[in-house]
């Protein structure tokens, strides 16, 4: 009898969630609509079923579930299992999350932040499988990030460490929607490098990408991609934007907490090694050359299943180190 | 009988040694010089003879001795307890020094940089004391740095993590010695101040340090903090971007590994709280405000005592985790 643990991944539209073992291998997985406007404790009771329901689908007794990961968008309160104000769940203030999904289904649990939990899962079962000392960044809206140090999750002092999308890389740089200029973020995110091409558009650059903005559609991340693939100057540019400002956070993490690995996870890490090379030859050029200690550029590999794989994966490593939050708490 | 550790703390002029307890209380100090001509073979028998001369002075039986902690310029190789190439110790490259002073001193040992333990001098038993998470800064001719997450030093996947005075903060910047531009090293050490006030001088600034130029004397860091504290507009320049690149990296870290205190030592801390006072200033303007977690920017406090205080303090604290190197390795 294997020991089980569930994985929640709650996301500002979806809750992925499914049940895991200590192997890695997922035996239940399962998504239901996130539905903010009905409130946290309804979520909860809907998770809660969710779940109970696995169990009996997959033939799992309950008293095999050992603990339980849950991964919830930050800032949040990691000590208490709290969350704070996140964005994306709007009502959902100060829910304490951790204590109320661990009473429903009588399992202690972790609450981490869903980076620090895609991080987990890669660095368990995933690219990093192989690495101790890893960094993630997941690249999306916006830039959400982890470090893996020794085997162990940074958390920083006050439980929000590992927030890289926010390492200042452009001093006085773009302004981004923290309150500081030039984070990775302004550089890096797919909304900021839109936002950077149409404000080259209306400077007057010239773009295959002028048409389509003409028509008043809203451009994405996936059509600089596609203009650059066809060779298209400005939207290469934007990529070149995107690639340096991660180089250059690459290099500082580097010196500071010396990685083996970079992971890059994400909606926009679907565009593959155009990242990573790019990425590379950037660093490469940025970085010294005083040791040639080998560092990768990898692309994430358990994709929509990161989630769950990574909260499981989480619970379980709390499981071992007697670190689970007791039910209730 | 309490239990007492060996600090030597190796410096390309002087070498710090003493007897530490485990309280911190420093039970013998001294110094004798390097003498680096004549090769790490002799240094290391003069060590060990001051630091058996030092048991003899103090009273301790040697017995008493639980470890010894040995610091030395990096970069070092961590894990097998070796020099590698170090600017500063001509002739001592590869040198295995670990094995060869605990093999003569009959103590396992612990091998560390210097600026990994003047921080972990610090944290043990100076500005650090009460917090567990911090950052640190050895502000000299160049920049060093270390981090302590959770209680523990972070070295890295390959042992040379913390290395803070190569975070990128000016991307396409000054030029630094190691190779790469932008360094924070190349705005934020006594060398690169001094060079960059000389160049503007060179380009027809005016300053009150320009008489002193035109003797030929080189200016020192010292003399731009007294122009500064005489209300020279150029000196104060100089040490504003000090303060703004030791700003910038300290908004970084904190998004990083979130300490709750950053400390600066070494020999340009001294200029006290003008420092400080600019870099909150100027961290105050780059940090974000998305929460109001404290973070504190304090001066070391061990002074020249933390070289002794770092290593035997190390060498405590890798005894109490079992994690000495056995004689001889």
């Amino acid at each position: 009898m294997s020991d089980v643990f569930w994985g929640i991944d709650i996301g500002g539209t979806n809750v992925k969630l499914g049940l895991v073992d200590s192997e890695g291998e997922i035996l239940a997985r399962g998504s239901i609509p996130t539905q903010i406007p009905d409130g946290p404790a309804a979520l909860v009771d809907r998770i809660a079923a969710t779940c109970k329901g696995q169990l009996e689908v997959a033939g799992i007794a309950p008293d095999q579930v050992r603990g339980m990961g849950i991964g919830s968008p930050g800032p949040l309160d990691y000590q208490n299992g709290k969350l704070i104000k996140t964005a994306n769940l709007t009502g959902f203030d100060y829910f304490p999350l951790r204590a109320e999904l661990s009473e429903k289904l009588t399992c202690p649990a972790i609450l981490d932040n869903d980076a620090n939990m895609v991080c987990w899962g890669e660095f368990w079962m995933g690219a990093g499988k192989a690495v101790s000392d890893m960094i993630l960044f997941t690249l999306g809206t916006g830039i959400g990030g982890a470090i893996v140090c020794e085997g162990e999750l940074i958390h920083g002092h006050y439980g929000n460490g590992g927030e890289l999308g926010h390492l200042i890389v452009f001093p006085d740089g773009r302004e981004c929607g923290c309150g500081q200029k030039g984070c990775l973020e302004a550089y890096a995110s797919a909304n900021h490098m839109v936002r950077r091409l149409t404000e080259a558009l209306k400077m007057g650059r010239d773009s295959s990408l002028k048409k389509l903005h003409a028509t008043g559609r809203k451009i994405t991340s996936k059509d600089i991609f596609e203009a650059d693939d066809k060779g298209d100057e400005l939207a290469g540019e934007m990529i070149d934007g995107m690639c340096k400002a991660l180089a250059l956070a690459s290099v500082s993490l580097r010196h500071a907490t010396e990685p083996q690995m970079v992971v890059l996870a994400g909606g926009v890490s679907k565009a593959g090694s155009v990242l990573t090379d790019r990425i590379v030859a950037f660093y490469d050029q940025h970085m010294w050359n005083l040791n040639d200690d080998p560092i990768e550029f990898k692309l994430a590999v358990l994709g929509d299943d990161a989630g769950i794989v990574g909260t499981a994966g989480a619970a379980l490593h709390a499981w071992e180190k007697n670190q689970l939050s007791p039910v209730g708490q």
